[in-house]
């Protein structure tokens, strides 16, 4: 089954209301780290795999990229993504990560924030990926932490007072489906561990360039007391690799 | 301060007794993903940081290295090494890792098994290693995982009965100093992050072969049932790179 819960209109509701979702780029905690992982735009041929608003593939285009293909399996977010980001160069293509089809060599970067831990085939879909890029393409991507997906309830452990006391880490080691509560609904995620994210990498023939666990950046600790607790557990890794 | 709580009697006495201080490399969980890991030995100069009883310098000699120095902080565990694991070409020295010096370029393979968690100054050590290693030169090592030594009591939480419920994750981004229980006494460990272990590395200039996350193999599952909580919370990171 592939993940389409964004075009559940409830769940599409709370996500318009996020943050990220409202202010693009700079109301996403860790684009302060992503975007100095991200190479020079340049004339490049650009794929962005999950690309929800279309945030990043405003970005790229208006970084100098010659074109940027824009996929996502939510109708929903398509059409949004097509009225508030949809600048000459940008194409929007409704499909599943897991159905996608290029021919061999067709980007010299790719794309994906916050979506393959939706994604069931990690192995399958690097293999494309690594077929879809050009010898020298980069492929950056975040995904939630292996400690953030692990134990499946994404919630801190609390006492009687509501107080956190810790994150719980359970069955690393079984890789996955996760039936998880993401902004007040179910959804389901797959675990992998950090051995898998980086393996099947490597394994394909990529160079690791640089692997990232981001925290939120000085003012936003010191003007939201409440992200210090982002200090205690990692949530997201970033990973930029290069062919 | 470096630590050298291995000369510490009633503790070395407790290290003496685990599996893997007596049966040598077969009594070590990791060793069978550990062993896969590393370089061809053949006419190689090796060092190996942590030595402790000598096990990898016999194996790096073993399989045809051309010279093994072996480093330890600890003069027990030094002493027990030369008793039971001097072979021809292995020099052990007694010195902490951080005061090691060495010319430039002599080993083509430096190992270090355990051992860099007890260490504050990773970055420095990195760099050091770095430049003792000749250009095609490998580095692997292992450490306890970010997930092991981020709370810092490196224990389960318990119910009453005393079910492990999870492993516990807090303070990921505070790193330094944790006074951590190991065989029963009190050990003071260095908690890093993923970001830390791997950007070091990359920052010299290292490029990444392998990063690895041991469990149990299934023999050990199948023989010692106690095994399966393995499965539940990563406990080491085996790392290897190239310069």
């Amino acid at each position: 089954m592939k993940e389409n819960k964004y075009d559940d209109p409830s769940f599409f509701k709370q996500y318009g209301q996020m943050t990220r979702s409202q202010q693009g780029l700079k109301g996403a905690g860790e684009w302060y780290i992503l975007k100095e992982m991200l190479p020079n735009f340049h004339g490049k041929d650009v794929l962005d795999m999950g690309c929800g608003f279309g945030w990043h593939c405003r970005y790229a285009i208006e970084k100098g990229a010659a074109s940027v293909v824009g996929i996502d399996i939510s109708e929903k977010m398509l059409v949004r993504a097509s009225e508030i980001n949809l600048l000459k160069g940008i194409k929007y293509e409704r499909m599943a990560l897991e159905d996608a089809v290029f021919p061999g060599e067709s980007f010299d970067m790719i794309f994906s924030s916050l979506t393959l831990h939706y994604i069931k085939s990690y192995h399958m879909l690097i293999h494309n990926v690594y077929q879809w890029l050009r010898p020298g393409g980069h492929f950056v991507f975040s995904v939630e932490h292996p400690v953030f997906t692990a134990e499946g309830k994404q919630s801190w452990i609390c006492d009687e007072e509501r107080n956190k006391l810790y994150w719980p880490v359970d069955n690393y080691f079984i890789e996955g489906k996760r039936n998880t509560i993401f902004l007040g609904e179910q959804v389901v995620k797959y675990h992998r561990t950090l051995t898998t994210y980086l393996h099947e990498l490597l394994k394909c023939g990529f160079i690791i360039k640089q692997v990232q666990e981001p925290v939120p950046d000085s003012k936003m600790l010191n003007e939201m007391p409440e992200m210090k607790d982002e200090l205690r557990r990692p949530m997201m890794m970033l990973i930029s690799v290069e062919k």
